[in-house]
């Protein structure tokens, strides 16, 4: 069969670098480029663009107009066409953090084309990198066991959908009989149940908080709070249609009253310790906001509850027995408290007074719970961080 | 607590169109649009391009020069500036299929902004669209039971690292105790265990035929390749490197000598019967090449083997006892012949003369195979299309 021998590997490969060059033209550029310092260079080939800028969460924020005063949001910085005719632009030395960026080429959005690593955020692509060291070395992905991440499709007889999660089981899970406690982790307006899993680095933190001993062994159970979708976009069978910002019945009861399908569910196919004291939720902005409500709807449900950045109060034209006898709801709650109420929020959050005055209400009535305030506003740089620091509060006395 | 309620919901709505409008800049424009007739608008923004290009698998292909002769690729349109300044191009009406495409802004290549669906194919992101009907239904999310896809880490004690892989398993995997044959399918080079959930569609293919009762339920295992990696780009311990298309360890018999590793995590962590009629394994290109070479050198391992476009023999570099002795190992493997030993290739594929000769090699010594010889070339069309009239024929007598 000698003489039949082909160079396959190789053609193949110089097969595929010929159409890159055929297709892709221009010269081949590197970005992001990390230099010792952590400072950062992004480069972009756009030879006819009269201006090439790049925004993102590692520059200094800037202030926004918003009908509701102004917000930070992330600053934008000019690019400079270099002698090769490539746009470029070098960060100060950055601290270690999972930052994501764009470009604004002539004005328009575009993604970094150099740079395959990006996250579907809300209706619109990001790019990402990371630096490393500090906390952002949770981030990572370390040579550590690493748990199983799943898309499983759930039944829920209170919505006759059925809905798809993403659950992490922790590393052995497969290989032993142990029960294990459930922690429910919910994201915010327009995310989806891919949102802790990509932005939040959830799966990477738990492996390697897991692995230090910094956190027990649990199962994390990360749904989709938007109960008019299935799933996320493009994982439904409404297929590739456009994300929108603008969701129905995200913060109306449906999703609140629909929890325990979930609980079922998970205490019925996966090896639970199937109690309250076993069982924690927390979630983002409108995820704190699920909390909050599924927590005191279900009073016996969660023993461990943590509001990150949470929105409080459904909008005046919200109508659900969910929202009813907030102050009864509450009282019931309190009166057997969770183990941990945990309220985290940055000073610059535009939620940052409804927390204020959710915390005076609870002060009112001497409800416990612990208060976490960190620097700047409603970013996913807040919400890992909470993570990491909620994580190993739990399940640790039983 | 009435006097607290604060119109959250809109508030964070109007804050992130907010943000839109500041970030994002130019108008909204919707691209892809497909029209009625299964013709597709692309548009993009760019006011100061001089040119920009749409190239994809839509386009009748365009003849490439290589090293090897002139081979298929996609064609490019050249899109026009309309009214408002918005570059378009409408295709013809297109048949239905899941199509891939990027624009070419003054010759640099460059995702669709106004498409969030984007899958990372070898070193590049492309955008996708699916045009409805035919057989691309079974690419679709369709309103079926689905099957539960996760992303597990497997020991090899042969390569001394732990490994990244997508585990398919039925719907219903969860809520019985039966135990099912195992599917083993195997990616190209440059790609990784992504690529058949993603661009190769396989979970909804499994999902949209088991549900119609045209293929047996059974778990799919989708490894990795290459064995110079954990994983798939950006999900190992390298971080965010940037994939190349230069990988080493790739079709040198490394991977073949660890794939027992393979079998034996999944026999031992999943309701498996393991044995060879209840297992199979199919690939495309590299794929194809590590199947015929896993199941010769395993000869009692797979009833089901599938060359999918498939790389028949090592390079000239390649030492390994994997390739050694292959007249013997073939002779051994028909002996006891598998139950299906399917070869599929277009006919416009660059592999299509090294098939040939395999076929011819297999004719002249009496080792049965099914030939399935289509149109077109090295394309995930065709491999999709392979794995549709694959799956039925597996596991149909046992």
């Amino acid at each position: 069969m000698k003489k039949l021998i082909l160079f396959i590997g190789t053609a193949l490969t110089v097969f595929t670098s010929g159409a890159q060059q055929a297709l892709w033209g221009g010269p081949q550029i590197i970005s992001p480029e990390t230099h010792s310092n952590n400072s950062v260079t992004f480069r972009m080939v756009a030879p006819n663009a009269e201006s090439v800028q790049v925004t993102g969460d590692f520059l200094p924020t800037q202030l926004m107009d918003t009908p509701y005063g102004k917000f930070d949001a992330p600053g934008i910085a000019d690019m400079v066409k270099n002698a090769d005719g490539v746009w470029e632009f070098t960060s100060a030395s950055l601290s270690p953090e999972l930052y994501s960026y764009t470009f604004l080429v002539d004005g328009v959005k575009m993604p970094d084309p150099s740079n395959v690593f990006q996250i579907r955020d809300i209706a619109s692509i990001t790019n990402v990198f990371l630096i490393d060291g500090d906390y952002a070395d949770y981030y990572k992905i370390n040579d550590v066991p690493h748990g199983t991440v799943s898309k499983v499709w759930y039944d829920s007889p209170t919505l006759g959908t059925d809905r798809r999660m993403t659950v992490y089981t922790p590393a052995g899970y497969e290989k032993n009989d142990r029960r294990y406690p459930v922690f429910y982790l919910l994201h915010g307006m327009g995310g989806d149940e891919n949102a802790w899993s990509e932005l939040g680095r959830a799966t990477q933190v738990l492996d390697n908080m897991i692995a230090r001993g910094e956190v027990e062994p649990m199962i994390v159970v990360m749904t989709n709070g938007n109960v008019a979708m299935e799933g996320a976009p493009g994982e439904t069978s409404l297929g590739f249609t456009p994300p929108t910002t603008q969701l129905p019945k995200t913060m109306d009861g449906t999703f609140e009253r629909h929890f325990p399908d979930v609980v079922n569910y998970i205490d019925s196919n996966y090896r639970t310790i199937a109690d309250k004291e076993h069982r924690a939720i927390a979630g983002l902005s409108m995820g704190g906001f699920h909390s909050l409500h599924i927590s005191k709807q279900y009073p016996d449900m969660f023993d461990y509850v943590g509001l990150f950045s949470a929105a409080i109060l459904p909008h005046d034209g919200a109508v659900s027995a969910v929202y009813d006898n907030m102050d009864e709801k509450l009282k019931r709650q309190f009166a057997d408290a969770p183990q941990l109420y945990w309220i985290a929020i940055g000073d610059k959050d535009f939620l940052y007074d409804a927390n204020k005055e959710y915390r005076k209400y609870l002060d009112e009535h001497g409800y416990k719970y612990v208060y976490r305030e960190s620097p700047d506003g409603h970013i996913w740089k807040n919400w890992r961080i909470y993570l990491t620091e909620f994580l190993p509060q739990l399940f640790k006395d039983n």
